[in-house]
């Protein structure tokens, strides 16, 4: 794939020098938007990552620079400015990118507006980026669905036989998406333990993740109007990694009929940059071969998975440093963004911006691609040996579950940052302090 | 369960003499809150029902007659008054109780008051009166449970064994709750019909409502904070009336193993005006025992239930009159919904003002008291003839369903008012059109 838009050419090169470094999540190519605060300023407001610093889109938008209305960006959230569609978000990333080439002076030479406009990594808070009006949780990968399927159910039909021709997926928990850097309580549940009558209430004892992209969608479809998969590709703002916290043995009890329910609904974390559609669109490509052909209302004219590096590492609270426990890519997805947003709607769901897509579990093929300790560790059965020596089949407390990914692009990476979060123990249930 | 609040007192009268009629859902022991607007004034805003007429409560609070801040009630949703929490609630009741009462001279004799105050229902347009966060819908009838898994699973083990355990809920889709009188389109998707070997894309053969009750959280609980059974109850500020549409022959191939998705996603409806927790407090009961007791997390000091008694009409386009279809009575669920609140936080699950929770369809143990038409024509064996002359096993398009309720008091009723919805058409898929 593709594209001639200027801002995506990979021999741009910023004035500000530390986008320009060949591991630099923030190049001049990416320009992801996010939502951040300063000790100074605690007001929340949208702005560009670039490099180590922070482009602050409020401070712009109040000048000549930016061509739209005022207060789209002193927000707290991108909601209004996805709300206002493609034309808008190209015309905005046209201009962020022009004055940050390092052969534009407008900026470069304006000391007093750097001064305002440019806000170090460093010194800012990051926040959730959107506010989420709707949370969806797919589950496209075939090698997860299956891994999931011989574990839970049965190893000689581990896919459901609607898995091939529907996007499965169900409705998560908006209230508990958060950002990264969000410390997350070990979760308490109805557990019913291997050879117990019955159910206990307890702290989960199997706390897994799940390593997922999650598509954001920027603008709306009326309800009661389907859309096709182009134009559900066209809705997409962008993307960022979704840490989709799993609690595995509530799941197990709870899940039938209707669903993964309080073992999801604890936490969900996602990295705070939305990484643009636009600055994928280089690393856009075919997904796998759909077999059988998918229900016509389902088809792409084009390929929309994207080569998308993925990694997660572990790091116990008195380990000296992380260890990676999965490699893997987001172009191994059977069912692509676009195709669960069409999906979404073909019922006359009516889908908003801010609305949060999360892909599913990214499993590869090989063991070390694995997107979730349940597969890693087999249900348990095969313990993990970290670097520090430490043994894992489930997250532990103190444990921190870092994700993070880039396109490689020739010379530049268009990088997500980081979905961190940490497990702290689980609190007392306030039935049982009553007692 | 008996109330010394003065303003449940059955004696009570307005000087509004359309609420002093026995069968009148609004009489002074209601004073249900809700969102409108007028030809005159488009600005949504919270008001009061009282016999025919609505307190516009935007107006009130910009007299000394309302003790709370300014702006609560000039808003489009009732989301911002629920926040303030449980003491407030009371007070604002007291006070426009006292208002309307028939002893009562301020508003009474105060023409020029009255008139900005007092608007007829029947001039206004009636909104949601609050904006949702999260909606989950939960699955407490045991008969309901009883009778949908003996038709599509198992008649030998009907209920999952989870379910005595456990308030079984799953996430809903909040984009599409919309009020009262909002038309419908006959939902798209994937249908496998009977004999066929994949699936096909059409429009909803079985299309089926559920006639449930929802609670309204008003207070919110912090992320990673459970709370018990009776904080759960004090978090609640009313009920409404919930239509949760369903497409039977979409959720049957889609439902496995995530739960339904896109045959509940396209529309619930839900009555204009949220009836408070306390005016239902006369008439709130034990339910049934529950046998095995539940978890300690989940034991309530008190009943939760209610006397609500509910009736179902269906009209088709071209009949005269609606046929009732449909007579039960919340009181028979066998989870309460602050058992139900209280599990969805027992993960840590952060709940906010404006979250609805669906408690299940009703059904009770009579033939008449199904809550859903896959009951009440046992999934299309068993047609129902109308009145009209008419035979349905699902809904059809052009029936309008409405769905009523209240709780019976010596000489008045806590009415609910309707929570109905018509039947369009299906649209075509925009993917059908392009070829």
């Amino acid at each position: 794939m593709t594209t001639d838009d200027k801002t995506n050419d990979p021999a741009l090169k910023s004035w500000l020098v530390s986008a320009n470094q060949p591991d630099c999540h923030f190049p001049i190519q990416n320009l992801p938007f996010g939502v951040f605060t300063t000790a100074g300023k605690p007001e929340k407001r949208v702005g560009v990552a670039i490099g180590d610093q922070i482009l602050d889109l409020s401070v712009l938008e109040k000048t000549w620079l930016i061509p739209i209305s005022k207060d789209i960006f002193s927000a707290p959230d991108i909601n209004r400015f996805m709300s206002l569609g493609p034309k808008v978000w190209a015309e905005v990333r046209a201009v962020v990118s022009a004055l940050l080439d390092a052969s534009s002076r407008t900026l470069q030479d304006d000391e007093d507006l750097r001064a305002l406009a440019l806000v170090s990594q460093a010194d800012a808070t990051l926040h959730m980026p959107v506010q989420v009006g709707d949370y969806t949780d797919f589950y496209a990968s075939k090698e997860h669905a299956t891994n999931v399927g011989t574990m839970f159910r049965d190893p000689d039909n581990a896919l459901m036989p609607n898995w091939l021709h529907i996007p499965i997926g169900y409705n998560g928990r908006a209230s508990t998406v958060v950002a990264s850097g969000t410390d997350i309580h070990r979760p308490l549940g109805q557990i019913k333990p291997p050879g117990s009558d019955g159910p206990i209430f307890d702290a989960c004892r199997k706390l897994d993740m799940e390593l997922e992209i999650a598509a954001i969608v920027g603008t709306s479809n009326p309800m009661g109007q389907p859309i096709t998969v182009d134009q559900a590709n066209e809705m997409i703002f962008g993307y960022v990694i979704l840490n989709d916290w799993s609690a595995r043995d509530i799941q197990v009890w709870e899940y039938q009929p209707l669903g993964p329910f309080q073992a999801k609904a604890f936490a969900s974390t996602i990295s705070p940059w939305v990484v643009t559609r636009a600055a994928m669109e280089p690393f856009r490509q075919a997904g796998p071969v759909q077999d059988p052909e998918p229900l016509p209302y389902l088809r792409q004219k084009a390929g929309y998975n994207y080569n998308l590096k993925l990694q997660v590492t572990v790091q116990p609270e008195a380990a000296a440093k992380a260890t990676t426990i999965c490699k893997t890519n987001f172009k191994y997805m059977y069912w692509s963004s676009p195709q669960q947003l069409a999906h979404h709607a073909a019922c006359g769901c009516a889908m908003r911006s801010g609305d949060l897509l999360g892909s599913g579990t990214i499993s590869g093929q090989d063991k070390d691609s694995l997107g979730s300790f349940l597969e890693l560790s087999w249900n348990g059965q095969n313990p993990m040996t970290l670097d520090g020596g430490e043994s894992r089949t489930f997250i532990e407390d103190g444990d921190t579950i870092s994700m993070t990914g880039w396109c490689q692009g020739d010379g530049y990476r268009i990088g997500f940052g980081d979905a961190t979060g940490k497990i702290l123990p689980a609190v007392q249930h306030p039935s049982l302090k009553e007692m």
